[in-house]
């Protein structure tokens, strides 16, 4: 088993701690280890052959630097020219590991994504792994836990009971708030998580068949000797991706294959997709408070604040709801309810011409 | 004219800006001088004779780095060892200059308030020493705003018209709201400001008369030869403080004395009792937002907060009337109407023994 995880990512709502050559998945808001360093531990117990993990050039040097300390199993940070959204990189990915073991089986993960039950997740890739030898294209599907419109759902066909895999009726965009409480009632449409396992050779041949364009530029790549070794795989990849489009494996291939599974997992999930997300990943105290790498928090009267420090000391003195995020050199106070507008500080600061916190 | 500043003062309601050993006096609310140094800027128009500073021991070197850029006029700074309030601190400067200079006039002024008009004081001061060479004891008096119940009031005799002086009918302690609004319709009540214009001979004399016990341990400083250069007067000092009593010269000379004479001055003053001050020291934007020392800050939907952070950005979502203050090491984060629990803050740190940040 390879696995493949998706780390080119940007993002500005985790702002100030994430930065543009340090986003979400690069940063620690835990205060421990980053999200790609909890994506990668998750998996390790899994032993795969190899990890690739696909980056960008910004963030290559700051991925390879979180990798240093995983020693026992290869790690390959391959970075992208150019965001071309998740056909090309996979299609990447599944070329190289197609050259080097043409049967080998890949799961793909996001880097971003947060992951209470470890052990459920494994056990799911374990199962998903008989399937995807087979043959079929697994996707996971999170059991939701609310109306969420904010997300991609998936309609199961559950005729057959079981555990799944079953197969996908089809693949849904974010719907109306009716629509997703139709959903949530209906119990076989499930959140799309973006982690796959399939083989990799087989995900070419759908590449090949829904986006040949994609194909025919990942065939000018080629593989010689020992492809880990490849001295000159930066290089091929540079000069075949100013004419590789930008397109999901989602719109690109999923929605029209065939071979589509979906196996329904329930692992206390979540995309982490804004500060206001802390409390699915750092366990609140009894006033609804997280309060991440203080050197001390007093709180006065004060509840329900989600505060990340730099080893500072903190006081709260009769506040509520608020985000309170610190840096060396930047802080944040928003409104619990206003976690999305964080991006809005970011683009006022990209006008303002503030770079240095960017 | 001699300048006494009485700059000894404690104080916790600007944490985590003002620290034990760098008290108010000592720090800059509004980004550029100190306090102290506004205070002695002040005067400096009126080219005192010399200015002494009466400190603590703890604050003596602060005090002084902070001295050294005034070359034109000599300033001593001496250290009490103990607090002993303001009566023995305004005894030990009277002796000082006495001894050189005996019906020197003495301008007795606290380190840590605000004044906006300083035209105003500067005149005021020059009004005031001409009664004070006749033998008063005049207090500067506030002209009231608000019915402030925190602050003492001086009623005036004003039967006699004019700018003032006038005679001092009596001091009242913080009244409580009823009577504040009654002393503010009244329109001869002012506030106690704690500014006072006397001869230095005069006012020991008063202590002699009602703090004999004061005066009779003042008396055991020797004063010989240049008194300004009196290389035992630090030890001096601390062998009678020990059995010197702490009392206000309100309470001590003020309430009991027939000299006194208030003179009314309207000067734009605050005592800049807490953050909530701020305002009245830094004019706000049209958002009722104050933002001292930010290398920029967005604001988005935010309105009445007063922010005073170390040089980095900082942006505010969404948020209203929050005190936001940040050091290197602590981050407060103080609803506006609960400026005053700032010190309940310092009280816990020191529980919980922080005492770096104390």
């Amino acid at each position: 088993m390879y696995i493949v995880i998706l780390a080119g990512g940007s993002g500005t709502r985790f702002w100030p701690l994430s930065r543009a050559a340090c986003p979400k998945q690069l940063i620690s808001i835990t205060g421990d280890r980053t999200m790609l360093q909890r994506t990668v531990e998750r998996v390790l117990p899994l032993k795969p052959k190899r990890i690739l993990i696909i980056t960008n050039s910004l963030q290559a040097e700051e991925t390879g630097r979180q990798m240093a300390q995983y020693r026992k199993i290869p790690i390959d940070v391959i970075a992208e020219p150019l965001a071309r959204n998740t056909a090309p990189a996979i299609g990447l990915a599944a070329s190289i590991i197609t050259a080097h073991d043409p049967e080998g089986v890949m799961v793909v993960l996001p880097a971003d994504h947060f992951i209470k039950d470890e052990a459920a997740l494994q056990q799911t890739l374990i199962n998903a792994g008989h399937s995807a030898r087979n043959g079929y294209l697994v996707t996971l599907g999170i059991l939701p836990s609310r109306p969420e419109t904010g997300y991609g759902y998936i309609e199961a066909d559950m005729e057959l009971r079981g555990a799944g895999p079953f197969p996908v009726r089809r693949f849904v965009e974010k719907p109306p708030l009716k629509e997703a409480v139709r959903y949530l009632d209906a119990g076989n449409f499930f959140w799309n998580s973006g982690m796959f396992i399939w083989r990799a050779d087989i995900i070419l041949k759908e590449i090949e068949a829904h986006l040949p364009d994609l194909a025919g530029n990942l065939a000018k790549i080629s593989f010689s000797g020992d492809v880990w070794e490849l001295s000159d795989l930066k290089e091929q990849i540079e000069s075949v991706y100013g004419s590789v489009a930008s397109v999901s494996i989602d719109f690109g291939v999923m929605e029209k294959s065939s071979r589509v599974q979906v196996i329904p997992v329930e692992m206390g999930w979540s995309d982490v997709g804004s500060w206001s997300s802390l409390p699915e990943v750092v366990e609140p105290d009894d006033s609804g408070t997280v309060c991440v790498n203080a050197q001390e928090h007093i709180s006065l009267d004060s509840t329900g604040c989600l505060i990340y420090v730099d080893s500072r000391v903190v006081a709260t003195v009769g506040v509520n709801n608020l985000i309170v995020v610190s840096t060396p050199d930047a802080l944040l106070i928003c409104d619990r309810e206003r976690a999305q507008d964080v991006k809005k500080v970011v683009e006022e600061l990209g006008r303002r011409g503030c770079s240095s916190v960017l």
